[in-house]
């Protein structure tokens, strides 16, 4: 695929210029507007001219082979057009119209078909269709499909915004401050997808952050791949999925046909590879244009100093700033001292400030007081109370001039951020001032606090800690059978594996019980071993607390009897005989098997606070003993493991080890394992150990399985 | 107080009128801009005029006695001044200067202590000091301390503002489209208090919201007289609470000397009068701005039908509608059909719907859209993804004015919001269209729709269902002593007020211990009676399970040596003998009793619930039978109670009861209790009851109590 030439165009063919106001209008200023604006041509089957140059009645009758010709035309019309690019050896295009495979019907997947089976016939690499297009800010040129604040002195400034949504990127680029170097609208996106789109951008260094509006993914190895490599050089990725609520998948679904996939599988990838989750535009938008203001000067970790110029200002800071997890760090008495110096003797110095009017035009005492919160160790950035405006204020105009000083000069070295309270429209060259120093101008309050913590989450990311590897299973069809295996199958997988559980055997005769008893400790437990039986205490097939071998033999008479008489037709083997483990605390651990990304990790404990409190983590295969950790300490239940009010504490060593050794079965038997359920397993006291007390496997394929292990 | 003089004065002098920016020159402008400019004076010691108008050199020396003095000098000048003006006759005056109470020192409260003097001595209405004065925008009377867009021909539209922050109230009003009656700063609050101010919007007809920050309360009882009024009239108070968090609870205190309260007390007073809470500043805004741009047609419940433009806003609104709380209502298949009519075939007629962009500068059927919604009963409110920017945008202006004229025609009789995707300034013309209309611009979409659950629960609001009953406790002095009651004597209370409590007796020999047996079932408890033991198990002072008489002797003897061994010097008061009671669902039910509002009702499941997941519920003092319904169903740990899973359920109506009956308590003690802990209540299943296993109540003023029940 020829992509460099869908976003490097020499020369580009707009198809279908207008002068009503739509896609063959925008798109055909926009080229103008280009810098290889020479290197643009017109095609109009009617007209002679648009704005001065001359349009060709074709695309076969163009002078050039263009890199990428721009189809403004409806629907219908594109196979053809596209068609007739191919013979003409164009090798890139972008398609706006829709009315194909988002519609969900046959016609409109139908044609979209068509396209992708001509994009590759004639190796074009086609943008779209049902997409805005695509701008390059670097080497300014504009293939947008609807109005933009496009400005060619404007510098490119690192964003590349890939949007599963025409409107999303539009409505961003409309604000006239985000600063991009690329903007794709990546449409249906199944002929060029939006994998390709992030991986180019990752690689490109004209980037420095991705904002990626995701509704869903279509190849999921590609698409964590490039996750993975943008997470190893701390590339900041910004995402926002949409699709997470049951009503916003389905509107995904008829927007670009996405499946939104399960928001509790894609939260947790997110974590692991260290991708920054917007929740609403604002987020995305504030979360964007700071972390590629910031230059790479990230938080080291999530502390800030709060300043305000007034008591209400700072104590709502307070009070949001802690909703929203950005946490106020603890000053030093140096720093309070230090900041003392700088503001009145009647206002007090601690975090949040409020540092009074008394610093305003004053340039000196503001760079002073920035000074002394930078210097504080326990400070990883700090805050302004900047309420900018959008007419211009002197007082702030001249409170952003003394922030900028302070950071240019190095004065500063910590990110600063400008936070104002309310909504509104920022006075452009405030803002700019601001922005060209690296302090990024957030958004309101609320908002902006999220968005520092989440910031602060990123700065304090470290790749190396977390484990890699390609577990995106191969696809199993809707009409894959699945199975699965008895208790004692799965646990002998799991011994396999050094997990530990109750000693086991499986005897089909009254010698064979003696032997299997004469190897373990008492009391015993005995029950039917049969993958037909699913509710086993029912039909009398399981027998508790057995003290020595002549309990032992009247209860084997006694469960074969009972399963004979209540399930004469059930299949069964023999006897399961099992060592009771002494109860330890309850956990429920298992692995899911997500459609795109393949085996996640549950942990949670056991009964009611997964029932009733939802209380579990999950997590992306591989997990390393860290992450294990992580997710542990992520229970809202977690005290009840680690510990609390003198409790004792368990053996999370222990616990950790078990769910590695879980997490390595499932890595390496990804493409067949469905789910996997170890319920209860039990945790002792530190030093005692775990113990995996029932485990069901299911597993697809069962011709193949049987041999595999 | 002659509160009237302050807010409706019809003579005004200004003191230390000044060409400098400062409160001088503010305060001047803006009385000069006022309907009263004839009756305004300027005073200043060596000024002859300011902009044209005279200066007298004292407020003695003025011609008239004005209704109110606005005094814009240093703290130190302040006390002679108002003093002069009491002299002089004046009723009423504003201080704008700080370096009062609020500074913490001695000398601060000094000095405010002699303002208060001052004032009582005169009988003068004082706001301030520490604040930003007044603005009467329904007689059009401005005397505030720094500039704002204050218009002399623009109406009053019905909030009032009242904040304890110069700042907050003055961010506000920069805004330039918050409609306002009145704004109060009411600065440190010690002489005209927040809550007189409170209690005179409540009753003034030119008021439909209350816009409220709020540091701390001075006056709970004028405070909670107010809310309640305001919650019969159904008038909407909106309050941003500061200080919920430990450090903005300091800021607060500097601030304006405010103590912040706890704020769970705060937010369970604040749902029981259907105050309507915002968490940011510009929360604040939305809601008293949308709330008066309503004027009462309030959304019913919380389900709202969402229209978007584009599929990426419409899956967006999706989530962040859930998120946030706001419902979307379930549409009929007849208003699917219906709205099928009016958006183009390609798209789906759904909830949240993506109308597409065929709608645009199209009246007929964007009318007919919003009429399908509104039709629907589902429907509370109608949403339209309306994104108006800075600049004027000719299609957003049509969509404007499409939604106002379906409004204003009475055909769409349902609230319309307006929801932006991103913050801004909006179009101002645009703006004021729809909320002519009664259409609302909300803020951009996440506090939008966390906004839209909050109106539509202030919606759903019933006072009827609520009890009220003044249970504000008479001030208790920190030196105050307080002393626990024995579990006998907090059980004899409780049975007092019809709450179950096992079978109880003291008996201080075996004869009376034969006798107390005779009446109960076996097994019992035998505890040593003491209210110097706190830990009586460990003093060897318990017996459980006793199952006949011949163990309880031995029990007797037992307890008594034990005690007298290991605590010989405890006074003890004979025996405990208690029924032993079956266990069931284990409650704790406390009363904490708030400095400031008196008995708070608590409930939570026993144990980890409470310690670890901090599960429980508090609620103000009277509780009724609904109230206390809605207290367990805010548990998370709520189905235990109610059951799940095919447990049991439990006697929820014996629960309420006994809660109402802790609450009737509470209430007629108010004064003396200090806490009150029920620990464990067991609730059986259904139809079976509850007990309060244990019970303590802690008392002030010992003396007094012993003879009161």
């Amino acid at each position: 695929m020829q992509l460099k030439k869908l976003t490097q165009p020499k020369s580009i063919a707009v198809v279908g210029v207008s002068d009503k106001h739509g896609f063959g209008k925008s798109a055909a200023e926009g080229t103008l507007n280009s810098k290889i604006r020479d290197h643009v041509y017109f095609v109009h089957p009617r007209r002679t001219e648009f704005e001065g140059k001359k349009c060709y009645p074709t695309i076969t009758d163009l002078p050039e082979v263009v890199d990428c010709v721009v189809l403004c035309t409806p629907a219908k019309t594109i196979a053809g057009l596209l068609r007739e690019a191919g013979e003409k050896g164009i090798g890139a295009a972008i398609v706006y119209a829709s009315g194909f495979s988002e519609e969900g019907t046959l016609e409109g997947r139908q044609l979209e078909q068509e396209l992708k089976e001509i994009a590759h016939q004639y190796d074009i690499a086609v943008l779209g269709p049902n997409g805005m297009g695509f701008i390059n800010n670097v080497d300014k040129i504009n293939m947008w499909g609807c109005h933009t604040y496009w400005d060619l002195d404007d510098p490119a400034h690192g964003i590349a915004i890939i949007a599963q949504s025409g409107f999303v990127s539009a409505q961003i680029l409309n604000t006239d401050f985000f600063t991009i170097s690329y903007a794709v609208s990546s449409g249906n996106g199944n002929i060029c997808t939006l994998e390709d789109f992030l991986s180019l951008m990752i690689d490109d260094e004209e980037v420095s952050v991705i904002a990626l509006y995701l509704e869903g993914v279509r190849n999921p190895k590609s698409f964590l791949a490039s996750l993975e490599r943008a997470a190893k050089i701390h590339k900041p990725i910004v995402i926002l999925k949409s699709g997470k609520s049951e009503r916003g998948a389905a509107a995904a679904a008829s927007h670009t046909g996405s499946m939104a996939g399960s928001s509790k599988a894609f939260d947790s990838i997110f974590e692991k590879y260290g991708v920054i989750v917007a929740e609403s535009f604002e987020e995305f938008m504030c979360l964007s244009q700071a972390l590629c203001v910031l230059r790479g000067n990230f938080p080291k970790h999530n502390s800030y100093g709060v300043i305000s110029f007034s008591g209400g200002e700072s104590t709502v800071s307070a009070d949001v700033a802690e909703a929203m997890g950005a946490n106020l760090a603890e000053l030093s008495d140096e720093t309070k001292k230090n900041i003392q110096k700088f503001i009145p003797a009647f206002a007090t110095a601690k975090n949040p400030l409020d540092a009074t009017t008394a610093l305003f035009r004053d340039e000196p005492r503001t760079i002073g007081l920035l000074k002394a919160f930078n210097d504080d160790p326990a400070v990883a950035g700090i805050t302004v109370g900047a309420n900018i405006e959008r007419k211009k204020d002197e007082t702030n105009y001249e409170l952003c001039l003394a922030m900028a000083k302070a950071v240019r000069e190095g004065i500063v070295t910590k990110p600063v951020f400008a936070i104002p309270s309310l909504e509104d429209y920022r006075h452009r060259a405030s803002r700019r001032v601001l922005e060209d120093a690296g302090i990024p101008m957030m958004s309101s309050m609320e908002t902006a606090f999220r968005c520092l913590r989440k910031i602060a989450e990123f700065g304090e990311y470290q790749y190396t800690l977390k484990s890699f590897a390609d577990c995106v299973p191969k696809n199993h069809s809707s009409d894959e059978t699945a199975y699965a295996l008895s208790e004692f199958d799965s646990k002998n997988e799991l011994i396999q594996y050094g997990i530990p559980v109750p000693a086991q055997a499986v005897v089909r005769s009254k010698e064979e019980l003696q032997t299997a008893l004469s190897g373990m400790k008492y009391p015993v437990v005995l029950k039917i071993n049969s993958n037909e039986i699913l509710h086993k205490t029912e039909a009398g097939g399981v027998k508790l607390n057995i003290q020595n071998i002549t309990e032992a033999a009247a209860a084997y008479e006694e469960i074969l009897s009972n399963v004979k008489k209540k399930l004469p037709n059930a299949a069964t083997d023999g006897i399961l005989v099992q060592e009771m483990v002494p109860s330890g605390v309850e956990m429920i651990i298992g692995i899911t098997n997500d459609k795109q990304f393949g085996p996640m990790l549950l942990v949670g404990l056991g009964g009611i606070y997964v029932e009733i409190f939802k209380d579990v983590s999950l997590y992306p295969i591989p997990v390393n003993r860290q992450e294990a950790g992580t997710m542990l300490e992520k229970l809202r239940a977690y005290p009840l493991l680690a510990g609390y009010r003198g409790s004792s504490l368990c053996d999370l060593e222990a616990l950790k080890n078990l769910m590695v050794k879980i997490s390595d079965y499932a890595a390496e038997h990804k493409d067949e394992i469905k789910e996997m359920d170890l319920n209860p397993v039990f945790v002792y006291p530190k030093g005692q150990g775990v113990c995996a007390v029932d485990a069901l496997i299911v597993k697809y394929q069962k011709e193949k399985e049987k041999n595999d292990d």
